[in-house]
């Protein structure tokens, strides 16, 4: 995969379609393609690492869990979000129609 | 700024504008827009920290030092390129009529 908006997968998938576009100590890019999908119910992402994420295209729905409770954010082309590390938070929604391109950012939280 | 998209310059601007749209240890990321700017002749960034940058509107031309010598490579939008710490590389145009939007990621080598 060369190119972001390149080999798109056309056709609705049954799971996420992740592209890792570089590796290096310190930092991993991924390409996620989504096609409708959301986070099971009940299922929450928890990670080590600090993330940031950018939709590219389409639009999506995050919920984040925050000290003051979960919050629903809607994200639009070119709309980010911060995950800092153990940020609990699920995708509620990203449309269906048109694949929806995150450009997602991970790197080591600092002891 | 809170969407990669909007508040684009419309008019040519005298220099390329950087915001920066997350500074954490470990990682900065930035947006940038280009209005036709190229590199000062014989001009070379040459950084003490890894960059990756994607050009996600407009097209540019590019220019790294390799071992085997200078190589210019055209970035089309969805286009990316690592520029590993050290590695001189210079911008040698950006399109002019529409602006072109740059995400460029810094994090820092590791002794």
């Amino acid at each position: 995969m060369t190119n972001l908006f390149r080999d798109l997968p056309v056709a609705p998938l049954a799971a996420e379609s992740i592209d890792t576009l570089l590796d290096r100590p310190g930092l991993r890019i991924e390409r996620i393609v989504s096609t409708g999908q959301a986070s099971p119910p009940g299922f929450w992402y928890d990670q080590p690492q600090h993330e940031w994420v950018v939709v590219l295209q389409g639009e999506a729905r995050v919920t984040v869990e925050t000290p003051n409770g979960a919050r629903t954010v809607h994200l639009a082309r070119g709309d980010s979000l911060e995950l800092p590390a153990h940020c609990r938070h699920r995708v509620e929604a990203t449309q269906a129609e048109l694949p929806t391109v995150w450009l997602a950012l991970h790197w080591p939280a600092v002891a």
